[in-house]
Formats: C-alpha cells, structure tokens, sequence
C-alpha cells in the first residue's frame, strides 16, 4: 500500500488530459482516472485514454457510460449537427452542456468514496475553444460547491480541483508532456477521428493542436487520414 | 406551442419529488421530468417515475443511465452495504456520494437544451436523513456554479434551482400533496422496496414516510409487505 495521497484525473484520451495526468504524478499523487462513453461520435478517445492510463501507472481507470446524447444540442453528442470545419465566432457548437460539471460532478463522487480530496482537470483558458466551463471562476465555483456537496466536505475535508495547464499555451503544455515523456501519439484530439484514431486536420481541436506543435517547435505525431 | 416556461424537474418516484413536480405545475411551467437508473437496488421507484410523469401531464420523461455502482461506496448502489433498519446518528450509509450534484448537473445539461432556466429538485432539510446536499447553502452553490458553467449563464441568463419543499415538515409536504391531487399510491419510498414496489416498513425513508402521514392525519397508501 502507497502512502501517497490519491487524485481522481479526468482523462479523456486527448492531449490535455494526459499531460495533466503526467503532471498529477509528478506532483506525487496516486491517480485514479476517469473516462466518460457521452455519447461522442467516436470510440477512439477511449481506446486512446485506455492506452494512456496505463503507460502512466494509473491505480485504476474507469470509463462510466453517460448518455448525454439524450439531451442532443451539441455537435459532440448529436449527430445531426455537423461539426464545423471553419472557425467560428462565439461558443461553438462544440460545447456539450455542462459537460465539465458532470464530469467533475462524477469525479467528485468517486473521490469521496476513495478517500481522496484532490480532482484534476485539464482545462485552459488560453488555447482553447470559447467554453465557459473551462474558466478560472467556474473551477473555484465548483470547489465550493463540492466542500458543501459532501459528507467529506461537512465533515472538515477541503477539495481542491486542480488545473495545471489552465493559463499554459498549447506549445506550453506540449513542451511540459514531452519533459514528463507523455507519448501524444497515443492521444486523440480531433472531434471527428476515424475508427483507428486519425484526424481530420481542419476541426476546431485539429487546429489548435497543430498550432501548438508547431510553435513549441516539436514533432508532431497526429496521424491524419 | 405552450407559451409557459419551461422547468426541468428531477423526478426519483418518491413521495417529495411527486410533490415537487405538481408544485412546479402549480406554478405554471411546462415540466420536463428527469430521472436516473443510477444503480438501485429496486427498479420498482423507476417504474413509479414514469405512472406519475404520466399522469401529471409532463412534456417529456427522460430516464439517464447511470451506473454510480461503479464506484460503490453507499447502500443504494453497492449491495455488499446492508441498508439499515435502525435509526442511525451521523450520515447514514443510505448516502450517496455527490449524488444530488450529479443529479443537478444533468438537469442543467437538458435544461440548457430545452432553453430551460428553472429547475425543481425535492429537497428536504426538516424531515431528512442528515444528507449534505439537501441543505440551502448547497443549492445556492450550484446555482452560482450552473450561471458560470453555462453558455446561457455567460450569456446572461439566470438559472434558478426551486426547493419547493425545502423548509416543510414530511406532514406539510403530504398536505401539499393531497391538495394538488398527487397519487401518493403511485410513489414508492423505501430504500429496499421489492418488485412490485412493496415496502419494508423498517429502513430511514419508510420511517419518515409513515411518521409523515400520522402528523398529517391523513390515510397512508403505502403497500408493505
């Protein structure tokens, strides 16, 4: 038995989430990795985060199934809104909503019942694509929100939700998973990969991630189709 | 087309949430009911969900899937955790982590949807079983986290979280009840009724329930077996 103090790490299987995992470890938690099926368009993020949970030497991975595609109104879960391939202005119709408080929701529940009080999350509000639920704000919300939510929290425990990547640039957080070895061609970011996990190069994620290998001056591993 | 505001209301099958639903009604708003296959023990409360979303005239019902078993933890979701037929002091083991949390953060996911800024939770902070988010410094806090986390919220749209029965005794809320015509025969309470949605007469929620009903002077319509 470790005597570290364990984390719940939000792992989608995409580039953010398995840096902040990398850093999660480096900073000497004991990671417990959650992964949601939401109704995404594709599969291959989660094979991805699978592969990524293990190379880093999570305690445990779990992957809840959560039909958010129930509710429809966003390109991520509905299938009959495209995915656009152009920027666009404002919130796009990328956003899922509320989706970083449901998963945080979740991570929060199975923190409580672990023992642990630190979450960690792989938002940015640099590099990012306009949601409102990657911000500074929303994140300190939810940290009270979860003192007051919880028997733990009643009972004097404090929650932290931690954002390591959240004020870095994307070649930032590129350059901080290469130091800690993260292997992104194991990552999936495109929000229209293919079975085998290759991107189409022109979605919103597409193009941020490229952005951000090109000016941190790396490889980049993506495979496109 | 109804011109009336929508509402999302959270719906368990239990004696409040009934309640709460025909208050939401009561007040004018078209009711979209929410419920969750969240791992109990008994589907019977699920089945009570649907008669009553039925028979109050909701817009639509939607049922989640969501397996909270995984992460074990509480009475109502991991079968290896006995549901106490005595009293207990603290929170009881019927306590499941985050679960109103979770709960609220779905219901904010449709409602945003739907263009929904209202939504009904059954609460209850008199007669209650020691929950921590069953308090109002809980729903406060999430309705500072749902004008944050939201596109509508950022937008300037005010979500609202209506407790209707947050401050009344288990008899008030029967008298409600009663008046607004709620088929208290139709609810199911107990944390370990059986298939056909008979209870135990012995577990927190049952007890609560009949004590309600002898405050309130009126018949009780709870099958034991």
């Amino acid at each position: 038995m470790s005597g570290s103090p364990k984390a719940v790490v939000l792992l989608s299987g995409g580039l953010d989430s398995a840096t902040t995992l990398a850093l999660a470890r480096e900073q000497g938690f004991d990671c417990y990795a959650l992964s949601f099926a939401y109704g995404q368009r594709h599969k291959t993020e989660l094979r991805a985060s699978e592969r990524i949970a293990r190379a880093m030497g999570t305690i445990d991975h779990k992957t809840i199934d959560l039909d958010l595609g129930k509710f429809g109104g966003s390109a991520l879960t509905d299938a009959s809104i495209p995915v656009p391939t152009e920027p666009t202005s404002g919130i796009p119709v990328t956003y899922v909503p509320a989706r970083n408080t449901v998963f945080l929701s979740l991570a929060l529940g199975w923190a409580e019942v672990l023992g642990a009080h630190d979450l960690f999350i792989g938002v940015n509000a640099v590099d990012y694509s306009g949601y409102p639920d990657c911000r500074p704000e929303f994140i300190r919300a939810f940290e009270r929100l979860a003192n007051l939510a919880t028997k733990a929290g009643v009972e004097g425990e404090r929650f932290a939700v931690h954002t390591p990547l959240i004020t870095l640039s994307k070649a930032d957080i590129i350059r901080e998973g290469i130091r800690l070895d993260v292997d992104y061609s194991a990552t999936v970011s495109c929000y229209s990969a293919d079975e085998s996990g290759r991107a189409c190069g022109h979605c919103d994620s597409c193009r941020i991630r490229a952005q951000g290998f090109t000016d941190a001056g790396e490889n980049d591993p993506t495979r496109y189709r």
